[in-house]
């Protein structure tokens, strides 16, 4: 039976997507086989995370400054905003090194099925944030999914009476894919191919 | 692009076995998401494993006390000693609740590949505490596989000038197995080491 502490480290770490019970434990045997090479060095990164990391109080990207990174950056354009469900899009976005405007960060999709209306959704940031003049574009960046493309159209439908031209991603994206999970070449064509929404 | 408190959250969660780069970073938001209630959490727990947990240097096992559990324990038989390859391994037989002897954990098998010798192995110490009167039977429950099994005999022969049984972990059926998805190898040692209905 393994110590209390190893117990603990195994229950916690079986609670990360992708690790299941068996999976935890030998992640555990690993981290204290290199204690002082991964353990001790990712415990003290989680808890500097775990202090430092918040969201954005304008897009709602996650970092360890408020306004983030991105917004703050003086070269990226802000002109163009482009709305995407979850921080790892955005990471996905900036990965494949595509695109140098702004973002939003809805922190999900519309769901009918879980009980997401749009006051569970970053939504009302965003149409503030889409009234400012210089923005002339949203780029509705959502999943090629059902609650994805709702979703967008309720999104596209809140903003037309504004001065901004609304576009989406080309298709291209595969039918029933997130963008997470996306290759940075499908990702990257999906942005050049953008339409009017 | 993430934070470098993240960045170096997904590239340490990224070596874990189990998690590549593309989990690694799910698995940070999701840690991120569950600040308080997972983050945190795990952070510390990782912390107090790496203070905590050394290997016994009675058996080898890892436990936050040293003897371990399991040599402290008056309730567990001092005749019987069981082998096994890695502290993973003394889990798995402590979760079948099948064995209440010792243990004894070598760090691994001699492999001519990989170029580990005897003396890379805790045997010196195996020879010491099997030599010890009370010691009655020796288990070498070692793995299956040709590593295992060279490991098993030339463990066996060192044993043999001493008066203790050795025994090894009969090969059968797995319990719920059907004989038609069982490999030829498992099927043969069945068949080989077949008893009386």
């Amino acid at each position: 039976m393994p110590a209390s502490e190893i117990e603990r480290m195994i229950q916690l770490l079986a609670r990360l997507p992708g690790l299941g019970p068996r999976s935890a434990r030998r992640a555990a045997l690993a981290l204290i086989v290199k204690r002082e090479s991964l353990l001790r060095p990712l415990g003290e990164a989680l808890l500097r995370a775990a202090d430092a990391i918040r969201p954005c109080t304008i897009c709602g990207n996650l970092d360890d400054r408020d306004p983030c990174g991105v917004c703050a950056d003086p070269e990226r354009e802000t002109a163009v905003l482009c709305v995407v469900e979850e921080v790892g899009d955005l990471w996905a976005i900036e990965r494949a090194g595509v695109y140098r405007g702004r973002y939003h960060v809805l922190g999900g999709t519309l769901s009918a099925l879980d009980g997401r209306g749009p006051e569970q959704l970053n939504i009302a940031r965003l149409l503030e944030r889409a009234a400012v003049p210089e923005v002339s574009e949203v780029i509705l960046a959502l999943g090629a999914t059902v609650d994805g493309q709702t979703t967008a159209h309720y999104i596209a439908e809140r903003l037309e009476p504004l001065n901004v031209s609304i576009t989406r991603l080309a298709q291209g994206l595969p039918v029933g894919g997130e963008l997470d999970y996306l290759d940075d070449g499908t990702l990257s064509a999906a942005f050049r191919q953008r339409r009017p929404a």
